[in-house]
């Protein structure tokens, strides 16, 4: 089968999104945008580094498009479309059926248009761009924007991904295992946020090595109490066995947000959370200088010198 | 290096672009487009598909970013800004300054901003998004819009990169090699055509395949003389020895554009290309029905099975 015919079967799915104005096939596609600001990102999805050969291909499309609306979700936009470039080393169908199944299923609950493509021969990558726009005058969720005194917050619960990473085969952690399969970006809950935060990112790579980088873009430094970290029960339960705080928070994959915002808005992000029926915590306050402070009950924890998961510093 | 360090060392180039609110290393880019139709495309560039370990990095950063721009002006658009996913196998840091320049250097010239990217740990790949923008009134090139008795008309020369892919040794093919390693995009042409052409599509897999292409999309068909394809002297004298034409026209890597115009819009598209000192050569006309007719001096030619480079059917 032709790269074109390829292309038609299976990523011609419905547009649903009513920016688009000329689809796939052909060499770009068109869209009025609405007035404002748009916000766009790329992200690899590597077999090898991202998921494996025996990963379902269902999940490897939610995942793909999953991780680049993260990144939407983190600076307050909404999703409009996105790109997929697609390597594959040979026309393997019934991957390409349910990799399709899961970009679409995702694609299709936010109703947002695969706006192009590009299929070729290589080692399996998925490269998904994303396009967005931030409607109104509220400024996006930049990570340089942090100020002193704000609380910290992140949403739902961190570590779950990493947990069902080094025990896939645990019995009663299944609810990780799916949040490693099927991360689900806070897009709802990142609009709310503008007016209210001053910064967010989102958490791929751990949170303290996520947040490190949004004081260091904010230049201001954070105390953060470990104790205060939202944790599935899973979680809880083998940080009380093995205690192992920087090996579980460090894997990365969480895709929750890390965010700041002054004490008076906190109400407002707790309610705007509420609506959503998603658990916010708040585990430190921004402080001046440059330092990220650990505690753990209130002691002080030494940090180990990699918080996190760096593509080329930890490979894989 | 760390992957932040090494975005920053190699791919915090001058945005130059005005739209660009907020550049590389937030979550995601922020951009303030001009009011209009916006364009969108993705193109993968594979080490082994596109390029191979010994191409110069520099050409392999060129190429990777023209062949994308190549799309936008196949529509008649304006680039403004791109996105970059890298894999590499491991950092090498000549590679990266090399292909950073070849790059930075063809986006310099466009005043477009690099907006954003990801690197990660894979086989050697770059896969680009390009957006452009479409001002005013007149129409995108799109390639369902030939209609019968259109001249065919097509940019440059034709054929040089295959022949340089040919022989990459030949002695006086210089010009050819030059043109393989890095291709031109039509960009300043493609928006002259717009108000003047009806359909439009870059010259990536080979003349025949891709007008082809672009008259199932039109549900026309078209008569083309092989001898008003204009070629280069290189071209012209290795065709006059072997006659291989479709050898030679299917290797696709034109990156020129293929268009259909009314006859009474031609004299405006000369004039167009000649203030740009680009020819154009009008090799054909769109017929009723969806036969795509060559002949060769008036002489009908049966036309290969494989017209040109399908990167599934022939890979490499």
């Amino acid at each position: 089968m032709s790269e074109d015919a390829l292309i038609r079967k299976y990523f011609s799915f419905d547009a649903n999104a009513s920016a688009l104005i000329l689809g796939p096939g052909d060499d770009a596609a068109l869209l009025r945008l609405p007035p404002g600001v748009c916000a766009i990102s790329t992200d690899l999805f590597l077999q090898g580094a991202h998921f494996d050969s025996n990963t379902d291909p269902e999940d490897v499309g939610f995942k793909a498009l999953a991780v680049n609306l993260s990144d939407l979700a983190a600076m307050g936009a909404s999703p409009v479309c996105f790109t997929l470039a697609l390597a594959m080393p040979r026309i393997d169908e019934p991957w390409l059926a349910g990799f399709s199944r899961g970009l679409q299923g995702l694609a299709q609950r936010y109703g947002i248009a695969l706006a192009g493509g590009d299929l070729s021969c290589g080692a399996l990558a998925a490269t998904i761009t994303v396009l967005g726009t931030l409607e109104g005058e509220a400024s996006a969720l930049r990570r340089d924007a942090a100020q002193v005194d704000d609380a910290v917050g992140v949403t739902g619960t961190l570590g779950d991904a990493r947990l069902a990473r080094l025990f896939p085969d645990r019995a009663g952690i299944e609810s990780c295992v799916a949040r490693l399969q099927r991360p689900e970006p806070r897009i709802a809950f990142g609009r709310r946020l503008r007016g209210h935060a001053h910064a967010a990112m989102d958490v791929s790579d751990g949170v303290l090595l996520d947040l490190r980088r949004l004081l260091q873009a904010s230049r201001v430094g954070a105390r953060v109490e470990l104790a205060q970290v939202p944790l599935s029960a899973p979680v809880a339960a083998e940080l009380s066995q093995h205690g192992n705080w920087f090996e579980i928070l460090g894997g990365g994959e969480d895709y929750e947000l890390v965010f700041t915002a002054p004490e008076h808005a906190w109400d407002a992000v707790q309610a705007a959370a509420a609506s959503l029926d998603l658990p916010v915590a708040r585990i430190g306050s921004v402080i001046a200088g440059s330092e990220l402070h650990v505690t753990h009950d209130g002691a002080a924890v030494a940090l180990p010198a990699e918080l996190g998961h760096d593509h080329f510093t930890n490979p894989g």
